[in-house]
């Protein structure tokens, strides 16, 4: 039986998706809980693999089973065995050819921005805390750039160098909400460190150190070291994986 | 010289403002890190206790010294000494007769439910998770019933009884954005627990167990035993505090 599920988790404990050796992925906390539920030792197929810190409202793996326990069981059996931080939504079972990362057809990210000089506790670890003030506007334009099929390899982190780096970005929007900004993104796939990349260039152009309209040039460059710095992973929220 | 301080903190890991004896408080933390800051043992005012659990986005309090340090520092040596959930927002010098508690003309508190039947990594500890589909309408006739002044002793917690149990409600409403619904309260002053009785029983009126209308008849009834339960402190949040 091949099982779908759908998970929400707040990334600051766990050094990203991807089981660890010396470290602990979400990955390795899942299987355990399945080893727990099912008694199988499951090797989970994730979406994507997300960067330590990143968190994700819906993630989604598959894992194949001899499992005599229905969804329903699986999501309040999961649910049981996980931290607080971590939490199932859903289960279903799929045809055996659906696979999390191949099948997908898209996802759409969120990268929040609390716009502001001071400490808030509930936003730690929860949205990068940045203190220049935002002009929403200028970086709206910007993103306008990044919107269609474009070969994104100037925003391909080094670690994550592949062969096609020719993405599809369907939409990208900023809004602000009092000192809050939330950086709307979605594609058919990202590049490692992608949306990080294309964030920490807009606020750069944000601080004046590069000049409006950068966005299409740096993508137009096909160079890495044009974009700007590596926004940090805090803000970052994988929202929805389409399928 | 008399500062007045202004901070923000999550209080899932205190047990409420007021300093304790065997247990960590709000006021514990501050006054070390005012040790720390100024060598000078204090004891500090705060605007109200708040319970264990119970968050705020602005809590006011106030303190004597004899320091030299001008506000400015007093805001950044703080926050160097202080763990991440605990912020503080300002601090300015004020009159010697500035009183946190009795200068106080009102405050605002904010009550925040997910309204859903599953568990969700981000509002742990920071919301009030309740099942049952709240309807906001009924809900809203119910708390106009609170508004203005009235004897408020059937939302007293027992702990908390005084003499003078009037209290007057400046405003109270009610407001959904998707599965989170937002209570706001603002007065003049609270009882122990009143905003949770309040919330409780607005909880008991949706689920059926008490008639619409009931929040008038359980006011004039100046008995605790009418009103609801304690609805749990997770999801309560002082907002605001008027001088």
């Amino acid at each position: 039986m091949n099982i779908k599920v759908s998970i929400a988790y707040k990334g600051s404990n766990y050094h990203g998706f991807e089981r660890q050796k010396n470290a602990v992925g979400i990955q390795n906390v899942i299987e355990d809980a399945l080893l727990k539920l099912t008694g199988e030792t499951t090797d989970i197929i994730g979406c994507s693999r997300t960067d330590a810190g990143v968190h994700a409202r819906d993630f989604v793996f598959n894992f194949h089973t001899e499992t005599v326990l229905n969804p329903c069981r699986i999501v309040t059996g999961l649910n049981h065995f996980l931290a607080s931080d971590i939490a199932v939504k859903s289960a279903e079972i799929v045809p055996d050819d659906f696979h999390a990362r191949y099948s997908c057809k898209g996802k759409e990210y969120e990268y929040i921005i609390f716009n502001s000089k001071n400490r808030n506790p509930f936003f730690e670890n929860l949205a990068y805390r940045y203190g220049v003030l935002i002009d929403e506007n200028l970086l709206k334009n910007e993103l306008a750039a990044i919107v269609g099929k474009h070969d994104f390899r100037s925003f391909c982190g080094q670690n994550g160098y592949r062969e096609n780096t020719v993405r599809e970005i369907f939409a990208a929007d900023i809004k602000r909400a009092g000192d809050v900004l939330i950086i709307t993104i979605s594609g058919d796939g990202f590049l490692y460190n992608m949306i990080r990349i294309i964030v920490g260039t807009l606020l750069e152009i944000n601080e004046g150190k590069r000049t409006p309209g950068a966005m299409a040039d740096i993508l137009n460059a096909l160079d890495r070291r044009k974009a700007g710095r590596t926004a940090p992973p805090e803000g970052l929220y994988l929202n929805k994986v389409y399928y």
